[in-house]
């Protein structure tokens, strides 16, 4: 018999992308033990989780709550559950993320409509406006950040443009959530899917998505319980029925809801990091530990620039927990990622489609949105760029990191004064 | 703000259908840090993890993976990617997780044939034979065990019946798997899903599965490398589009397979569940922990027989890790129940359907499957029962399950010698 040695993978610290190192309080609550999933302790601990994220989510929401899957499974649910077959999606698409909405609205059967913009860059107000003022989807979708290019698409005042022309508006905020502001009710979004990986300092495997009335009501119009659990009681629909069963959000509300009638057999142990995750974040204040974002990640980018290192993109646009770097023409990207990787434990992120080998993406999230995390990967950066023949400033990120973090110190000392 | 308390849930015995308590070192395995996606300690662990796998299920099917979500996900992954919109699939239906199996074939717009038979039997070959010759499916879908009734469908020769008549045979092994012979090379199955939660000794949240060469040529000919990772160089196939995107094996296949395209971001922690999951018990020997559930589900069995209680269904077709037992008709099934969770903290299951308030299902399954267990469930059970005023054999249950524990041990210590 092959014999495998025990789990023990190698200490890295995680500055790339997502996924992160996740906060050791999440990882000791994936150790607790279990309990039944119709015990009441488990309904308790499923009904604080719906509470905890609503505050994650700035919503008042009742149907806050858990997809068991990653959180493109999330994306899935969201939109297999909205979109009817016929209907019409619009996708504005500043990244591969937005390639993958049209991609999964088209295997629904949407009639898709995706409008690109050069990657760098986001979509304003009154462009958004025009398209859906031209296009009059059913459904609007866009990621709210989309780490393919590091950018932030802004939010505020697209939900009150999709509900103006009677449309609905999800966005995924798998990539944005708990690092920059997402005001799910201040701004009108019908619905909202995240993964815990990033912002939110937990391993990928469930992803909170919240869903307004109007999402409810759309989605409930196409509920059929399943065949062995329906009763006579249970009228189905009158809207087509759902095509998965598994994303089907009408029987996820089923299952989460007063009725608790049995779907999937609720992933425990996920749960128990999905509310360590969201108890983390609300003590800490969403507020708080978007400023934590904002703070490390301006840290990390006046540290590369420092360097002499370009960065890419809008940068008035940039997501607070990612940035992008342009890899100097000298070196060979993939080479000194390797060094960081082997040498100093630290993995950093290479690039999709048309930035593949042109940029690296630098994270700073969830519980490694900090200066010590920061300061570290920029020394090392600096000491691998170096060894590879880079032309690069010494001695002048951690400083520049340091300066930013020590300002940001001072504002936030003045405004406890 | 709303103050959560720490993750704290009460100390519970799992005797259920499953979820059943996991075993310690699954969840300490959950709690080591996470690496990289890419890492390539990480794509190391996912070969490991398939290696595994294939010992686990009696393959040598080069695709053998975990799907991110519970076992339902599993089922639907397997099922919406098998199935392509028109096709003819035949389920028979031994209890409710058939019925699931139809629900989520019609979703796929399949042309689905039932065929029921009574709760607490099984279908015998020349059933299958003749149903098969008759229907002449695409897909021939069927429950190893079906929790629901305790019932476990004999699957010898039932993939030579389906490649008979030019059909794929699929499987559900969720509450059978470990714990019940399941060969899957030997019997010609296509494909198989499964679950951590039952004899694997895991938590709910990750599916493994595999796929036969004639399942991958299958799915292979449905594939549509997504859009934003696709090169020049990816033929789509001339089969329909799969309908889902996080479902669709062929893009599972790319991201597990040596092209390591990125599809979702995996699951660390559910991984490091699956493959300690495997580790055990593939160390302990797959065939000695069919034995382990076989002696402890008949000790338990004979345990409630000796108290005077009657078993629900055929007892040769009976699965070993869990049993059906009727209620007295003098006690009120819940409160019982109710009893054993509150003074005992041991949880025993309800039932579904034609079942609901007449069986209660008691499970020995996976860490649970111990004589330890077994004893201490029988004294609580027939002290509750007792004090509920059922009439039973008091004083007899425990000595019914040692003597079964002790013909065992004596069996073994015989064919050791």
């Amino acid at each position: 018999m092959t014999r495998y040695a025990d789990l023990n993978p190698p200490a890295r610290l995680l500055m790339g992308p997502g996924p992160i190192n996740a906060d050791p309080r999440v990882l000791r609550a994936m150790a607790t033990p279990l309990i039944g999933q119709f015990d009441p302790s488990m309904t308790g601990l499923m009904n604080e989780t719906m509470a905890l994220y609503r505050g994650v989510f700035k919503t008042a929401n009742k149907w806050t709550m858990l997809i068991d899957g990653t959180a493109r499974a999330g994306i899935e649910a969201a939109m297999v559950s909205l979109i009817e077959p016929g209907d019409k999606v619009l996708i504005p698409v500043f990244g591969r993320f937005g390639h993958l909405k049209a991609e999964i609205a088209r295997r629904c059967d949407a009639e898709v409509i995706t409008v690109e913009r050069e990657w760098g860059t986001v979509f304003p107000l009154d462009e958004i406006r025009d398209l859906v003022k031209k296009h009059r989807p059913r459904l609007l979708a866009l990621c709210q950040g989309d780490t393919s290019t590091t950018m932030l698409q802004p939010l505020a005042g697209v939900g009150a443009i999709a509900h103006e022309f009677d449309a609905l508006f999800y966005t995924d905020a798998t990539a944005s959530i708990g690092g920059n502001a997402l005001e799910t009710d201040a701004w009108d979004v019908d619905c909202v899917s995240a993964g815990l990986q990033k912002c939110l300092a937990g391993p990928s495997g469930s992803s909170p998505i919240t869903l307004s009335a109007r999402a409810e009501a759309a989605i409930v119009r196409r509920r059929h319980v399943e065949q062995g659990i329906a009763t006579a009681s249970d009228v189905p629909g009158n809207g087509a029925r759902i095509r998965s069963n598994y994303f089907d959000l009408a029987m996820v509300m089923d299952y989460w809801g007063d009725k608790r009638l049995n779907h999937h057999t609720e992933a425990t142990s996920m749960l128990y990091a999905a509310r360590e995750c969201a108890k983390i974040l609300v003590e800490e204040g969403v507020d708080n530990a978007v400023e934590r974002h904002r703070v490390a990640g301006g840290a990390m980018a006046e540290g590369l620039k420092a360097m002499g290192l370009k960065l890419f993109g809008d940068q008035t646009s940039r997501m607070n927990n990612v940035v992008g770097v342009y890899i100097p023409a000298e070196v060979q990207g993939d080479a000194v990622r390797k060094s960081m990787l082997d040498d100093f434990a630290i993995e950093i992120g290479t690039s999709f489609g048309p930035l593949h080998g042109k940029i690296w993406r630098i994270g700073t999230m969830g519980y490694n949105a900090r200066k010590d995390t920061v300061l570290t990967t920029l020394v090392a950066l600096e000491s691998a760029l170096a060894m590879h023949g880079a032309k690069i400033a010494t001695g002048k990120a951690v400083p520049a990191a340091l300066a930013a973090f020590r300002a940001a110190e001072a504002r936030t000392a003045k405004a406890a004064e």
